[in-house]
């Protein structure tokens, strides 16, 4: 079974709102093992809805569209549905009733204009909407079927959650589900993972391996479609326990897991101090999204200026003139003395150029320090970070991150 | 003159990515006078795309694509392309050189697979990219145009901005223009900004005005459709000026601006230091993402113990004893002591409960105390957010640079 996604709005083709509705369609129908093949967006045009509704409908299953059910003019789904089925538009009174109490609760008379929304094609499925008062709507026609939710995900959420879903579930031939696993790492170039497992990305058939890089992660993604959920998890999890085999460390987490929530795991009763230059804070902000880390992170000290290094991290003025202050050994020494100031177990440090000023001859935008320090070691590590000022940012928290969370494997 | 735009990648069918791309080129395409009627997104399949572009070119004048443009076999655009224009793939040397350079940069040697990007269908125009691999493309077919783009966005915008934009602006005949100004708030509740606004947001014709709202933040846009880019200014500037009379130093930028890129505009030669505990070093990271703040920003600490507000920043252990950390007294003494410890002409301070844990009776989650200090005076506001913890966290570092911007502006 097929389905294909229309949403309906010149906003979005404007680009002033973001078409959510179609990845939360498509993950649900995912789940129900429905296949997804196009995402289409039209404006608020009748021809164009029509010839897209048409198209969808002659190689797919089900059409779903999301908005233009309003109470405006402008609001043209209905009309173009009734078009396409050859069912014309009837008062549909229990979807009036609603409407109405709709205003009433909130101590408002109906707009004259709202009653364009009870007006839907006859033989109609209709699909209560408890938040707002556009009806979403099941249509059959030739076998196939028209779906149409509101536009704005607080409404259409829960109809298909609650309607939509329920629905297709009776009526489809359960084929397949389509389950994902995402392996996230750190510290590697996409093309270095892809050397790594390359095997496994020119696999063909029902599980499949793909690669994601994103600024400082490059995820790998195992997909794979079953007969039954328990299968699914099945055969992401053989391929999953080859690719880690491959990967070993490098892969801090899976899915919605995070590289600040990895290191604020291994840390258990451990307690940090950081001391922040390039990073400007953002190392300690992603740790504190971490709830429970106050058990951890003793302080942050966001040493930006030279003033502030001499004067809360007691780096010697002669080391910041000799070396500078993007050097390995202010570095080592912000690690230390950030680990000393509270006696912390684990000091972590940063010093760099995040640019785009700030080079010289010497050092370019994107040189980072990172260092460590615990009771027996210091470690600083160089980095040459490429991007914009906010990317090398977030890369060198990546970085440290990803340095205490090696550390902390140990 | 009309335009389309197909997102390739699986990742987009299944949910797992939302198709930024298509609202970023729709809004730059309306702001060049092109018009766009479709959105489509298929898979990396190659047949899909073959006739996702044919019925693209079919109805209109450019097809615009992303992704698909990686060294992996996944990567189907270029091979769908050359079939389109019936234009075979050829190695472009530049091409290749540039991808070399780009690893060079970092010191690896270019992994075998990347020469895949380096065939392109012969007579294409070259778009380079800085920032990754992917090439960016225009391929002229039957008077019309093929564009290719690298999904990722760091890397399609700037191609899009600096080479696209200039090619299209010589190829086009112009015919109207879309332009959309966006005022920023933050303080007040949407309902609050519709309140003082209600009125233009009933505009009908060629301008209107809307209201989105985001947590910690209310947008105005004002859109209009013009002959020429001057018409459109004027529209949307007479409209503009009503709008900043209703709401005063309630906007604090428009467009692109951030509230910490306003804050470190008015802070001219005036420097800071922060004292943060429940937005863990939020404010700091925002402020620091500002190119040229080290200038003004001394240092921060991120005291998110009891132990590092005594020790580094002199909170007497009675007075946290008494009132607690999240206190107005324990603001107030933050904020003094962050501007004194480095002798900075103002100190700014947070501490709360950002949850979900650590509420109180008396102190729900959501409970923040914001302190602002100069030699003149200390005050201190309470908030009440809800969210959750990174909501909350936001949340309070918007009104944490807000107090500053408005104290700045006095």
């Amino acid at each position: 079974m097929k389905a294909e996604i229309i949403g309906i709005g010149t906003e979005i083709l404007l680009g002033h709102t973001l078409n959510t509705n179609a990845a939360y369609i498509s993950r649900k129908l995912a789940g129900a093992g429905i296949d997804v093949y196009y995402h289409t967006t039209v404006g608020d045009n009748k021809n164009r809805l029509y010839e897209s509704i048409k198209t969808a409908l002659a190689r797919s299953d089900i059409a779903i569209t999301t908005g233009g059910l309003g109470p405006t003019i402008d609001d043209i789904t209905l009309g173009v549905i009734a078009k396409t089925a050859k069912s014309p538009l009837a008062l549909k009174k229990k979807i009036l009733r609603q409407i109405k109490r709709h205003f009433q609760k909130r101590g408002i008379k109906m707009p004259a204009n709202n009653i364009r929304q009870a007006y839907v094609p006859k033989g109609a499925i209709w699909l209560a909407n408890h938040i707002g008062t556009a009806p979403g709507l099941i249509v059959k026609t030739n076998k196939k079927f028209i779906i149409a939710l509101p536009g704005p995900p607080r409404e259409m959420q829960p109809i298909f959650e609650n309607e939509v879903l329920p629905f297709l579930e009776n009526h489809i031939f359960r084929k397949a589900v389509i389950l994902s696993r995402t392996l996230k790492t750190t510290g590697l170039a996409e093309s270095q993972v892809h050397d790594k497992i390359a095997g496994f990305l020119r696999l063909s058939g029902k599980t499949t391996v793909g690669i994601y890089a994103h600024p400082g992660q490059v995820d790998i993604k195992i997909t794979t479609k079953a007969a039954s959920l328990t299968q699914a998890n099945r055969n992401i999890t053989k391929i999953e326990k080859k690719i880690r085999l491959k990967l070993g460390k490098l892969v801090f987490g899976t899915d919605a897991q995070t590289l600040e929530g990895a290191v604020a795991r291994l840390l258990k009763t451990k307690t940090i101090s950081i001391a922040e230059s390039c990073t400007g804070g953002l190392i300690s902000s992603r740790l504190t999204d971490v709830s429970g880390i106050s058990k951890n992170l003793f302080a942050s000290v966001i040493a930006y200026s030279n003033k502030s290094k001499v004067k809360i991290l007691r780096i010697s003025p002669e080391t910041l003139r000799h070396y500078g202050a993007a050097s390995k050994e202010v570095a080592a020494n912000m690690a230390v003395n950030a680990r000393l100031l509270l006696k912390s177990d684990i000091g972590i440090s940063t010093t760099g150029i995040a640019g785009p000023s700030g080079a010289t001859g010497k050092k370019p935008v994107g040189l980072v320090y990172i260092g460590l320090s615990d009771k027996n070691k210091v470690i600083v590590k160089k980095f040459n970070f490429t991007g914009t000022r906010d990317i090398i940012k977030f890369r060198a928290s990546q970085a440290a991150l990803d340095t205490l969370r090696l550390h902390l494997l140990k």
